[in-house]
């Protein structure tokens, strides 16, 4: 059993977490069908091949650490001075009297907020706690622990400072209104875990109304990190973005974005077939038109073939399927990935279970997979994209977040694992590859600039050394509050 | 010239800062007044007596180091990770999979948001920037550095995380419900610097309507540590609270305030009389009737005698005098004070120049004299609050701060200054006295206990122990960012 030691790190989609594994791999059924696959003989190098049990146990491990530190920490993020205190004395600097002639400095010139304050590096994580990882409604002050893990993750990544904030409101109208209201602290938000379908209205209107950049991790992190897998998959197996044929399996909030982005980064939408609960979106599918505005743009768009009928049906001669459906495994069947085309590729990246296990899609001919598991090759991962994303977006002052910059990150990632190396397993590269993030933030930076919604302009070299030094600087942090005990070590041997 | 050499570090009311100084003190009318005290032979030792030429070129110094170092630093407070980072494995406990098994947690148990995340020491620094200081309605962006500095005070003096919230909508209603909606993130709001009257109808409201503590610390916050000063001046005169005669100068937050503790605290209103800048309230005011309630109610319970006339009135015979009105010098005159009862106490708080000069206060019979800097004996900082009050507040998990807290925290303010030795000129203790914030939060605490508004009980010995370990973690952690250079020091020699 070759299973990598590294415990699954999920993007946004690996959300369902570790206590929803029991659920969703609890039915008898699923077991044998993994036994079954197992016991198959293959003809290629055996991949990992966990028994359900074994994936379970090890799933569950993260989850009894997570109850136990997160009480020992009561929490994973706080607030620090970051300018210096030599003695009381700085106090008459960074507050009365001093600081009046600093407020007065940006009252004069409103646009040194971002160079005298921190709101040229502060994100707010806005979330309703309406659809919190696969956990659903669960409300804003259950969707804390996973605000701030984001937070966590924004600052050792990206070297962002991010403020987690759970509302209290519901309405598009009254998130709008808050995240509107917010605006003169932050220089972005992250919005996250909010349900469909108005995390679409939402999105679409912040990013009309607001003057800072407003991002949706569900939205257009996921669809950057698995544009950026796609891209070198292609590459890998010689074929052409205008030329093949795309599966969607799930039109959730993700693969709604995918769909858009990957029509944008070249894919041409005729031979895109997008699948929702009730089948492939088409122009019979008069059921979305009043009530789902955005899939009924794409029924309209994709599908030039006008498919109809289920998974089944949109991956027969599909050259490439990605699924972010509901966790298998079982979603996806062998026999569909069998009459996929020649060299197919399939992200099936439902959490904590693919749709299908990566070995039963290789048996069946796929030949490269992508899940949204550490412990499989080629994880999907989130936290690949949005800390990258957003230092690039800071960094040059962009006034928004563009598709084009998405998709140049999507680039620059996919290029970051073609310079090391890249195969069927080795897709795109992992959180420890420390580069991604700074070489992701001048690709975004570039974009903003050449689009002409930076407010800074700087070259290639600058924004790299810049992106750079936050970046250590954010992990040496880390380092040295854990090294004099400020951070502690847990209790116990783990 | 014997001038202390620390710079004035203000507490709220030091706030007009050291811009609006050269305003203040500009008018040439105003330095002949200085000259001519300072020429004036006096018995008793010199106080300092510096010239307004000196004390402007002093408190220049602060506002020209926070221009150079904010745009050094660019902001002055940071997200930083709390929890361990001992690999990226750690990234499937506070991020998902397993801090999916926290929220379900918190789902089940609602009120473990406040053991398993950082919300139990999280305040909101919440501001329109209606009235950032002295400087007025200059907005929220403008308003940044003062609730970021305050948000440093929060940590380096209480140990809590203070997140810089400036609004940008400014009705009472849009307020009260930005704060309610934030609150599942946050486990207090610090309101600051909102103009009035809207000011008193937020904090009401929300103090009713919101399920966290809420302060307003131009109100509460001055109030306390005003209260604290006065406490032990009446100690040294050897009067008693109830048998006083007080003049309240300015109707502004914090004046409402103080008179409202006062009583509280044990001052007979009768004996009050409180001065807005139509002078004396009484029930003849009937201009403030409508427009002005809590004005009105005032008007109504102190005042006993019905006097009318302004503050040389109200301070004829008084005991007791606290101005918080507008900066002086010349605001008050030296004939008002020589009417005052004998061993007259005198708190002249506008910023940054005392409504009256320490010394010519002493000349006309004070026998003690407040003021709101940091260069004269007896500074009225409101640094010495907040940071202290949110500490027990937060430790035993209390949901609101009532007035008998913030008068504990005075009380416990008092005292610690009486057990180090207390005269004329060292009422209350100064901010560098570090243990002046684990007593006064469990004074706090043990009030809100006594009270049974906590959600958490424990003894003395437990809470001081707990805030003074929180207190030291922040200095230490700010000790160790500079020593290893995370946090650098600024250029140049200053």
């Amino acid at each position: 059993m070759a299973l990598k030691r590294k415990p699954a790190v999920g993007g946004k989609k690996a959300g369902r977490g570790a206590g929803s594994a029991r659920t969703a791999a609890g039915p008898a059924a699923s077991r044998p069908r993994a036994r079954k696959a197992a016991s198959k003989p293959r003809a290629r190098p055996a991949p990992p091949k966990p028994t359900v049990e074994e994936l379970l146990r090890k799933a569950d491990q993260p989850a009894k650490d997570s109850l136990r530190l997160h009480e020992f920490y009561r929490g994973v993020w706080e607030v620090v001075p970051k300018a210096c205190i030599r003695s009381f004395d700085d106090f008459a600097i960074w507050y009365t009297p001093g600081v009046a002639a600093t407020c007065k400095d940006i009252q004069a010139n409103p646009e040194k907020v971002l160079r005298a304050t921190n709101k040229w590096n502060t994100v707010a994580v806005v979330t309703d706690g309406t659809r919190i990882l696969g956990l659903g409604n669960i409300g804003p002050e259950a969707g804390m622990p996973v605000m701030e893990g984001k937070a966590l993750l924004f600052k050792y990544l990206g070297g962002v400072d991010a403020v987690p904030l759970c509302l209290d409101c519901h309405t598009t109208d009254e998130i709008v209104t808050a995240v509107k209201w917010l605006q003169p602290s932050f220089n972005g938000v992250n919005l996250e875990d909010i349900e469909k379908p108005k995390c679409f209205e939402i999105l679409d209107r912040l990013r009309r109304e607001a003057r800072i950049p407003i991002w949706h991790d569900d939205q257009q992190g996921t669809a950057a990190v698995t544009i950026a897998g796609w891209i070198n998959a292609q590459k890998i197996v010689g074929k052409k973005r205008d030329q093949v044929r795309i599966a969607l399996i799930g039109a959730g909030a993700s693969n709604i974005n995918i769909c858009r982005m990957m029509i944008a980064a070249g894919a041409d939408p005729l031979k895109i077939c997008l699948v929702d609960t009730k089948g492939i979106l088409n122009k019979s599918r008069t059921d979305v038109r009043e009530l789902e505005p955005v899939k009924w743009h794409f029924a309209n768009i994709t599908n030039g073939e006008q498919r109809s009928g289920g998974a089944a049906e949109a991956m027969e001669g599909a050259d490439v399927c990605v699924a972010l459906s509901s966790p298998g495994p079982g979603k996806i069947k062998p026999e569909w990935v069998r009459k996929m085309a020649k060299d197919a590729i399939l992200f099936a990246c439902a959490n904590p279970i693919p749709e299908i296990w990566p070995w039963e899609a290789k048996d069946a001919g796929a030949r490269i997979v992508a899940t949204g598991r550490s412990d499989f090759p080629n994880q999907v991962n989130n936290s690949l994209g949005f800390p990258g994303i957003f230092r690039g977006t800071l960094d040059v002052m962009a006034t928004t977040i563009t598709d084009e910059m998405c998709i140049a990150a999507a680039e620059e990632l996919a290029r970051t694992q073609a310079d090391k190396g890249m195969d069927e397993e080795h897709l795109i590269p992992t959180m420890d590859d420390w580069e991604v993030f700074p070489r992701e933030a001048v690709a975004v930076g570039l974009k903003a600039i050449e689009q002409g919604i930076a407010r800074r302009k700087a070259d290639h070299d600058t924004l790299f050394a810049e992106a750079a030094t936050i970046i250590r600087r954010a992990r040496k942090q880390v380092q040295v509050l854990q090294e004099k005990g400020v951070i502690r070590r847990p209790p116990g041997n783990s």
